[in-house]
């Protein structure tokens, strides 16, 4: 197969790249930037690929359609929405990392992200592909989940979907390297700002929170808010969601871990843990780490939900996603090491 | 004044002495080790002292009674409490920066410390001195609070005092740095291990939160528990604990910022801000800096609670408590810039 | 006294302003800034003094000079040489903590700092303050040194006066952390980049060059060149100056240490250290630490030349400068304690 | 194939054994552990390897021998020297990760590693691989070159075998991230040390300098001597050499670029940059990067040479070996992304 990728500068299409490449399934791949005038070589773009004879096309959705099998759009939130439409009247496979494509009413998009929507019917052809958990049902529009909301999701599945806890109680504080406040020079994540610091950002305001909300309220609909805080934490790569929730009346530990163990008995990238996982364990990987601490006195579970942000938040789900579309293997260019040490 | 350090080789007997060499109501410190046998160099003790020229006294209690006016005791918990006794016999003043007088039940704290009591009258000699809050009865024997329980108590205080949140609501996620694992070789404080890293420790075991329950019991008896977590994050000082209570109905995002106005309206450390205050702002002084997010969806308020745990969370505490005692001006000792850049 | 700073938002400043709040002979510091038009609360400039009360005034060289006894420059390379005219022409006393009047070529200045230089006869009124090394022979007009430039010359200076290395074979391998670079956001101050990275940067082009050479050329006319790197490593604070010096044959190892101890026999500030010093023992002071390790096998003698950059390497160095031009103790305002652990 | 690893629990052994996963031409690995006595649960070993389900083995050389095609020594050195005998007697393939038979003179290993050394004529069979610059003439016991040594080393072969530089002026400034320090907690290790601090370790006494100087005087035997000095700085995995060496009269940068690009022409790692090299670039790769910066004043020549220290410096150098041995393509099991962002 032949794959595009549009967006190779920023931080999910350099990983996205890297991994690609040692895709058994594909043999060549082919990358456009949309704003680009004229076909340019990779180096000169961004300065880490010195010593690679890789050109970069522009934009050209025709173009793009004609020599590939399947896109993957790594635009900004704003810009994939505006360059979609081509590949939606074709019907053409497209992974969509960036969030334009995971909510389904436009004017909800626009009150969390500040830009014009997509139409409401572009928006319905799309399926929110949270790759371990759901099925594609035959759409070829997948928007690629957000780096917390996959955390999140992973970690409350099992308890929401079976109604294990109280769902007015979930309080989500989650912290995440400064690899997802992106390639942007700004001011929180300049060095002497972010390093030897915490900072808390976008209170009750990031843009995952709606569709965290969504899925939630599709599994359950008695969920009806949850309360999601992020800190910067200085470090490059990882998301820890650390969920909590109050179990209910007559849910024993053993009960709930039981739950977690079915729900992803056959996961190749979910894992339960005796022990509650730390970042460095899936840094590099395309893993999701779960550990479970119940209190018994106050009755508050802890649910410690670990993921690489570039890797299970970003680039490596839009793989799984891409092997679901084609009947790849699941971890087809997926078996990966963590960075350990 | 003369003034005695016992454990000057560990982190806090250390910032301690820097602090208290440049208290303006201090003439003299004379440094006390509990396991030397002879007086010694310090630099052999803690080679940071090179090119000081300053002696270690072996622990003798008379001598250190006889020779100064008050004791800050900077030795490990299970330490402290062996070496108490003469000191609450002579009513001689004493500052302890350990945690073994700071819960007034003995079996209490068996049960969290995992170490011996002390006696439990001897433990009601003692006094909680969480300085910004409360004043000293007159009692001579210090129970200098932990660094956690400092920042959050500051954080929960008005909230509390004020029963104007859902007291079974209480989810706290605190953060620290490394400094306050400790100065003990550990795998969990290895460089390699922690740093690029988050690690969840303790999980509903950590020493503090019956520190914490036995003062919000006393300002509230509602609270009845506090779901409480601690994150090591690869930072060297630091604390940030983020507080998450559910508002009652009727209670007001102003009424609550004008709580903690008043509370701290006339504190010389703790100050209320605009903005979630971010830890770099308070690391290398004795502030407490606190801000508010207040989220109508869920009706959950974010207590943003920062301190330096080793100046706020324990050398500086220490001096505020000493200079009440001795009705020196709270900030002697503690006019500190921040360490920014 | 009283005193102004102008540039009080850059790191310089900012420390610089912190130090001077605590100095026993200011009772009152003047802030100001060249790019104002009308009097701002400082928390509007620089959101870390909220909740301070102070305004800062704009630039207005006659006000400066009737409200002051002195004045700090913290402004910018290329911008000091356009303000300092009027406080030349006065003969007011002036700290400059900018590079504008370090180099008494005009031409030399403009080769290095790509800008244009003050002229001749206004550059030959500044006198260059290592004041470690030197004694202000009674000019009002006072060029504080660069940062890596007091590292290096106090690490050389013993030996360079004393003609005991090849003046050939200096090597100097300089690390610096990331305040060096300064608040202005930039590709290799972004924490994905610096952070987990070393960065060589400006080879054979930092500034700091010809401002060492000049020193050491009047030290020492044999020394015509030295070979100079910075490296930017990820910390916050504090520079490693890593000297290589062939020593000349006869010369011993005592001889060496001898007579680093000789120079700084006196000083309150360089300390010569038994073991090779870290930069965790000086950030947060003025001090100089250095250590020496002698091979005799190659004949190379390593100097380690530790210093906080933002303190002995600007603000703190600039109020040694003051406490000499006004007859101060040279320690006034500058007992720090070292950021430990 | 079938390939044992002894020693799973080092940080060299982890790094080799998911590297080793990967490779086209292996089947499968059998763990082995020098000091169990029975076969024990990799997860009991490493809390890493939880949900893995692999055994490790008793070291027995007659079964890895029996069992494998080739064995990985990742043991201490000290340790491997003892275990090899069996290993040499039968002319197995052992690729040594461990210092122990990098040296061909006991009495030199004696000086440098402090432990008894293999007798000389076990020395003389092995072969020291430094894969991208010599071919294996066969030897069965090959010796895994260090990782400070290969970063100089490949830096330094095309000026060393050209005799294009002064041999008496070699200096190396070599910076080692923290992984190099192995996972023995030590006090420069401990993160509170090691953060936002600078540690010069081991001056002039560096293991590796004797392996460095054999290979030089190998290649041009009037290099007699070489200044090398390690810094740790506060980062996990990465090694920069900064290499400082005075080019003889006559030769021109021009010469110099040329001279790199033909030695390191066909080599699938070793590439030449057009600017100055960092560590992000190679950590996470079997590459070593190098660039150049030469000084027309000083006549020295800059070449910044890094590399992943356990990768190119350890386990990827040992696969590279280990192609070489096996006729496998040289970059089997080593076509690796590095960790960017």
């Amino acid at each position: 197969m032949q794959v595009a990728i549009i967006g190779i500068t920023g931080y999910a299409g350099m990983v996205l790249y890297g991994l690609l490449k040692k895709h058994p399934g594909i043999i060549q791949i082919n990358l456009y930037q949309h704003d680009l005038i004229e076909p340019t070589p990779l180096e000169e773009l961004a300065p880490q690929y010195e010593n690679t004879n890789k050109a970069v096309q522009p934009y050209d959705s025709a173009e793009i359609i004609k020599n590939n099998d399947a896109v993957f759009f790594a635009t900004p939130a704003g810009v994939t929405s505006k360059l979609a439409q081509p590949f939606l009247d074709a019907d053409f496979p497209v992974i969509d990392l960036s969030g334009d494509f995971r909510l389904k009413n436009g004017a909800e998009y626009e009150k969390w992200y500040h830009k014009p929507a997509a139409d409401n019917d572009e928006l319905a052809k799309s399926y929110y592909g949270l790759a371990d958990l759901s099925t594609n049902p035959g759409k070829n529009y997948i928007a690629n989940p957000g780096c917390y909301a996959t955390s999140v999701l992973l970690g409350l599945a099992p308890l929401v979907q079976s109604d294990l806890i109280d769902p007015d109680s979930i309080v989500i504080d989650a912290k995440s390297g400064l690899s997802g406040a992106g390639k942007q020079l700004s001011e929180s994540s300049h060095f002497i700002q972010s390093n030897e610091n915490l900072q808390i950002y976008k209170p009750n305001e990031h843009k995952h929170i709606p569709e965290i909300m969504a899925q939630l309220k599709q599994w359950n609909p008695k969920v009806d808010h949850i309360q999601f805080m992020t800190t910067l934490v200085p470090i490059n790569r990882g998301i820890m969601s650390s969920i909590y929730v109050k179990v209910k009346p007559g849910v024993t530990e053993a009960m709930i871990k039981e739950h977690f163990e079915n729900v992803y008995h056959s996961s190749k990238f979910v894992k339960i843990y005796n022990h509650l996982p730390t970042i460095k364990g899936v840094v590099g990987t395309n893993e999701c780490h779960i550990g479970l601490s119940y209190n018994p006195t106050t009755h508050y579970l802890l649910v410690d939900s670990v993921i690489d942000n570039m890797i299970k938040g970003a680039a490596g789900q839009a793989i799984q996603n891409f092997n679901q579309l084609f009947a790849f293997d699941a971890d087809f260019g997926l078996q990966l090491n963590p960075v350990l040490p």
